[in-house]
């Protein structure tokens, strides 16, 4: 059985070795490709999709995973090995239930319907989108169908992004939590707003720069093993365990997108430095979901970035930078001109109080699609309505409103909720985190984050996509998932700024 | 046999696709990658070479080949469809006769003796190299052997670089030529030596960086389908036919490198520009070898852009983005300073008088050690010796002598006299094109290119590889490579620059 789990481990690196190879791809085309290079390029990543495609679900991969199964059952269940074999089992048969068909004519549809919303969304015209948009969520309607074993067809969707996750867990959560922040942000528009306009001036590109990578450097972000560079739509991507490179973007009008950007990236890609290359190396990288990967992100951007410890380390050094912007400005000032509450209707831009509305009213949305309750055609309506009730906001055009997101031209389904997931996440570390290094505050005032790091290694990082995500939060936390935490975690915060 | 043709371009177009993606994967390791994204770069690129490896030697490409044969015969022979059946037949012969296990042996040797080479040069100790070379030329001879059809081992080798072209014809031209530059150098030596100290100072990065890139959009490169990036050895790479990317260094103190570095790079990357796309997407671009590759980076380096029209028209622009190291200096002064003409130690800082003498050096050393004639021992002596007698200095140490170039220790052989031929080629088209476009010269001193660049898209550069070097050159300058129009123009310049 050695010899078979070896010849698995081969199978199963070659694989991961092509899909970093498409990601090496895929960080060129969104950095560097100049406009002429898109059709080659469309060509490389089909190809490599192909033979990708072709050994992620050859029979012999298959019968290897079968032979295995038993074996892993002997393992103790929590190793390295068991779970190997049974992730990979579970991605095999994911994989391969999906027909070759049903790929290419998903590549069709998203490749026109991608068009479709850029256009519509420039246009502030819905009706060009909306067809295909039809097309999208009848695409993930029978791609649900292929996981007839889930309850709710939106459960198959959701775990392709949140493993173990279930429609009516994600919906309690969020139950939880609607009615306690729409009443938070009821009293802070009852409060005296905060001043942010010294925000809103010119900061010097390369300075901004610099200061960024000053603040990531001291994260613990390894140049030797990383980079950044400038991208219209800042990412994180990961070829290896010892390459993982973050982008970001530079407003010399906004101080906030830069720097916040930059936290935010470098908490993905502390995770996935982090990552135990021996599970890297086999497919068992990326990390245990995209709602987790977000708790890292979140937990550097706002847990520690705009906290005010965090602050008042790195302010002293900013108003260097910045003489003129930001000298007269004090530090309780900045402090609160940064963590400013204001609803409004773009979910990139919301602030930490707002934007889990914003991800309710599109789970909510989707739910309906998938379900065929909502019709098509009158989703800019119910767009609108949810944002008044939620937000207190009406989008005057649909290119405000529901054409702003990207992610249904490209198909995805199910993707929405694990950002708010991560924030909620982020902050059940945070609380641990509190009791389990108690001068964590102490140290970030003296910009020390080496035990915060080798925390989150420790008990995230490390294990990779090993364990599904609610498991991992059990382990750590003794508990699943848990809105309390960032429910008192705002409360606490937001009567600080705003005195409530 | 249309259907057979319309399945080999589909094998041939995913075969090409792989190896462009390893041209991706090679861009971004020689410009972005950080220092610990090697290893799994080595991995990424093993896998992406095996696949290429696996359908590059199919079977079922070989019989599809074999099958097309009598086909190809009935076609034009000139047509794009009988020369891509040939030359694929040829490249699938040359990839099928070397076994798997010499392919892993000399990857393997020349690993290490890439790192004993850098060692050896670092620590200018010609010992440390010496036994990974008697392996290296061990592996050529036994890489030749494979093909017995050739008269010469060398041929082999050459082959590999330049396609049809023999050791006999490489030897009689350079014979040729040899006492001729000899001479030539000899009389310069006895000239008052022109004054080039301007050009070693200080000249900003950015500035130098802004100059060159405004010289190649003049020459016509699109930045559309290309980008000029730093990288420490510059080279130029082609992802695909809408994508070409040029590199470059640039030396604060010495304005040489960088410019003509660039126009150096700008002129390999017109050629990739202008194959014509439907050869380049089934593996037929790449140009027809490096001699005719060579032949347009040094078109554009020194045929035009060391001329004097050149200057005429650039000069004063140079002088406006340097005033104060250009003002004071007038353009005859300049021109000869970029022209100067000096016997020196190194391959890749030799003036155009010069480089051919490096090149000749190398090609009987290789022949010799190929034939085993020469005792690798005694390399360096033999080194000196030949640097004596054609260029008259002598290399004080190895790591300025028979260690500089880098070639060897990849196990490359039969390389080099590509860079000579180069420049006799550039010279050859240069004598036509000055008669089919008669104003030429008028055209460069108003930086008009376009003229020119049509011309060698047309007769050389859409081609692709679909002819031979030898057959190229005869096709359209009426005779195959002939070094008497490189030695008219080193003579016309020469005696212009030191009034000889």
């Amino acid at each position: 059985m050695e010899e078979k789990l070896k010849l698995l481990k081969e199978k199963l690196a070659e694989i991961q070795s092509l899909s970093s190879i498409g990601a090496v791809l895929s960080w060129d085309q969104n950095t560097y490709m100049p406009t002429g290079g898109a059709a080659g390029r469309g060509e490389q990543q089909a190809i490599l999709g192909k033979i990708a495609h072709e050994m992620a679900t050859s029979d012999e991969l298959g019968k290897l995973l079968d032979e295995l199964k038993p074996y892993a059952e002997q393992l103790d269940p929590d190793s390295d090995d068991s779970r190997l074999i049974k992730v990979s089992a579970k991605d095999y048969d994911r994989t391969k239930r999906i027909p070759q068909e049903f790929v290419i004519e998903q590549s069709r549809v998203t490749t026109l319907s991608y068009s479709a919303w850029a256009e519509a969304r420039q246009k502030n015209d819905y009706s060009i989108f909306e067809p295909h948009l039809e097309k999208v969520v009848d695409l993930n309607q029978r791609y649900a169908a292929f996981f007839p074993e889930f309850e709710h067809p939106y459960d198959a969707l959701l775990d392709g992004f949140e493993p173990g996750m279930k429609t009516d867990d994600v919906k309690f959560i969020f139950n939880t939590i609607r009615p306690q922040q729409v009443e938070l942000i009821q009293k802070i528009s009852e409060s005296q707003q905060v001043d942010d306009s010294f925000l809103h001036q010119h900061f010097e590109e390369d300075k901004q720069w610099a200061f960024g990578e000053e603040v990531i450097t001291k994260f613990g972000y390894d140049w030797n093993r990383g980079r950044q560079d400038k991208a219209p739509h800042p990412f994180t991507i990961s070829f290896n365990s010892d390459d993982v490179r973050i982008t970001t973007r530079v407003n010399p009008e906004f101080y906030n997108p830069m720097l916040f950007g930059t936290m935010h990236e470098c908490g993905h890609a502390l995770y996935n430095l982090g990552i135990n290359p021996e599970l890297e190396k086999y497919g068992m990288g990326g990390g245990a979901s995209l709602a987790i990967h977000e708790s890292q992100s979140r937990l550097w951007e706002n847990l520690v970035g705009r906290s005010f410890p965090f602050w008042q380390h790195f302010y002293p050094r900013l108003q260097e930078v910045f003489p003129t912007q930001l000298g007269n400005i004090g530090l309780d000032t900045f402090y609160k001109g940064i963590n400013k509450v204001q609803p409004s209707l773009i979910r990139v831009e919301a602030d930490e109080a707002t934007y889990n509305l914003h991800i309710m009213l599109r789970l909510e949305l989707e739910i309906a699609m998938i379900e065929g309750k909502a019709a098509i055609k009158d989703l800019p309506e119910i767009w609108n309505a949810k944002m008044q009730e939620y937000l207190g906001v009406t989008p005057p055009t649909d290119a405000l409103g529901v054409l702003q997101d990207v992610h249904w031209s490209y198909g995805m389904m199910g993707y929405f909720s694990t950002y708010a997931l991560g924030n909620l996440v982020s902050a059940q570390w945070w609380e641990l985190i509190d009791k389990q290094i108690p001068n964590m505050e102490d140290q970030i005032r003296t910009g020390e984050f080496g035990e915060l790091l080798g925390w989150l290694r420790e008990n995230v990082h490390i294990h990779g996509r090993k364990f599904e995500p609610q498991e991992l939060v059990q382990r750590v936390t003794g508990s699943k998932i848990d809105p309390n935490p960032y429910l008192r975690y705002l409360n606490k915060k937001y009567s600080e700024v705003y005195g409530l």
